[in-house]
């Protein structure tokens, strides 16, 4: 299969476009392997990163100054403009020079829910947005390993929560051990990230940030961890029982569990998204996804929801997440796997008992 | 003064337009007190918030749903739209519909750097980013709560460093209890934040994340915190010696702080920011600003940079951070203080001490 950058450039010839100019940082990560640091919102030096894919030309990054150490070794080739610094700052007017510059009267195809308008007023387009993001959803080999390292990230994290957990402490003590293992794996903050962790009984939510709730015995702890690692999401989820599992909670957990091993063996070439959710969820109620594609993004191609027409294909990896909730009580179990030749690997190694 | 509603739309008027239509996440929190999610990058369930605030008529706020139940209390106007859920998602083509309506063909002030090319197709606008930047500068009294309410959260920080500090524990180590010290205040994650946490001698850095570089007798410890809180961000540093002080650390310091004291006691209403650079930089030559504004974003006006134009008015709210480094040691000090008719008050409460 042609790799991401030959089939990016498929999309943008289908559109009639002479080169994919990436806007969303997510596909700039995905087209140039740089990772764009969004935790703390835009920043007041830099735009967020563009990539420019030409017809049979390299790959260009356009990024500030203090990013280009960073940049190096991607094998783009790199425009710069002035980032941080204590003169006048003007970020967007530096970058719309240079994509004047490096366009050239090409028509691109891009993302305009991403692009912003001051960049888009003299440049010819197409809305390549659903194109790439489909492109997207097959993995190389290196984005492959990208994502295994992510998965090593969360499976230090699932693996913290079964150590740290124990009635009295709250959520919130029990989300900073876990964290710090999560930064122990990588050697570096984990900022980027998105965390649910909740307890039961008595809760309606089946989602949501540590709060100063205390764990209790009898209570399930609800652990769904999603961080990001060179620019790759993993994403996991455990159900843990505080103490003794109730005879109910031991009911519910076999279920999901029952149905993620269902949905695993399910998994292979040319099995329709829709079909695999309707597989995974027959008879049961969770108001989420089946599943989800992971790579740039913590929610892609393939969605396992109902009715979706993708049909899957070796190289995507999927995040699989069957949950059951009712009477203050739920649980919920993920895994990642890549779709093979044949049918399935995992990639998750975190514990899924109750 | 005119509150900033007000100022907002008196910019848009200078500009011809007849609303503001605010694009940029931190303009939208400042005029609506939404606290976008941003730490996580773009969501795939919504949009980045907008807020159209027209002339005579009421702010509106255009969110997902999901965000519905934590903008009631704003007191704005919500127009939401399908957000989190199963089916097709298309959160820009959502906010599309519902903008064109509510703009209804006024012409908008906005921020064309932030307001994606598909949103401004069909729009006429002008640029009023450079005009609301300057709008933003001035605090009022409800903003100047959640700046207290977020340097409480950078004190708990800082406390948490002299606690914890101690030859061999690592720069990370360190960080996850900082973290853990900030949240706690909170009641929640802070997940939108901006550290650095670094230790010298032998580095040349006097910036960047925690690694996992071990403390040691003699070193200097940077800790630089910018979390934000309810939408509105405080910053704070301090240099700690770990163990006796050497002497050249002593005289590094001592210089830091009259410089900081220095800038404190010059600020008052008229005085020109780049008059106060000089007078804080003064035959020093640390590589960054000696201050800059804070609100909605970590760096904003009035900045406190060499030859900077802005006069200081009350209700204008600084981070000042003098710096010197060298030959392997680094200090660097920072409070928050609000111009008042006077003067200045002190809005940190960490301590400065080596």
């Amino acid at each position: 299969m042609a790799d991401r950058h030959e089939r990016a450039l498929e999309a943008a010839r289908r559109l009639g476009a002479d080169a994919v100019l990436a806007a969303n940082v997510s596909t700039v990560t995905w087209l140039t392997g740089f990772e764009a640091a969004v935790s703390a919102g835009p920043s007041p030096w830099a735009h967020t990163p563009l990539a420019l894919l030409p017809q049979g030309g390299p790959r260009v990054l356009i990024v500030a100054e203090d990013d280009a150490e960073a940049a190096t070794s991607l094998g783009c080739e790199l425009v710069t403009y002035p980032g941080y610094g204590i003169g006048r700052l003007d970020p967007v007017g530096h970058v719309a020079r240079v994509l004047t510059a490096l366009v050239d009267g090409r028509t691109v195809a891009t993302e305009p829910g991403s692009l912003p308008a001051v960049l888009a007023t003299d440049l010819s387009f197409v809305d390549a947005t659903a194109e790439l993001g489909r492109a997207r959803a097959v993995k190389d080999p290196d984005e492959l390993g990208r994502i295994r390292a992510a998965v090593r990230v969360a499976d230090a994290g699932q693996r913290a929560v079964r150590e740290c957990v124990r009635p009295g402490r709250t959520e919130l003590e029990v989300w900073a051990e876990v964290r710090a293992a999560m930064e122990a794996e990588v050697g570096g903050p984990v900022s980027t990230v998105v965390a649910d962790l909740v307890c039961h009984p008595g809760l309606e939510r089946f989602e949501g940030p540590p709060t100063d709730r205390a764990l209790a015995e009898g209570h399930l702890l609800i652990t769904d961890l999603a961080p990001r690692r060179a620019g790759y999401w993993a994403d996991s989820c455990s159900t843990i029982s505080i103490g003794e599992a109730t005879a109910s909670a031991r009911k519910m957990h076999a279920v999901v569990r029952g149905r993620l091993e269902r949905a695993i063996d399910a998994v292979r070439p040319g099995v329709v998204a829709g079909d695999l959710d309707a597989l995974v969820r027959e008879g049961l109620n969770y108001p989420h996804h089946s599943g989800h594609g992971i790579g740039t993004t913590y929610h892609e191609e393939p969605r396992i929801v109902p009715g979706w027409p993708t049909a899957l294909e070796p190289g995507m990896v999927m995040a699989l997440e069957p949950g059951l909730y009712g009477e203050g009580e739920g649980v919920r179990l993920e895994w990642v796997v890549v779709v093979t030749p044949e049918g399935s690997d995992v990639l998750s190694a975190h514990d899924l008992s109750l």
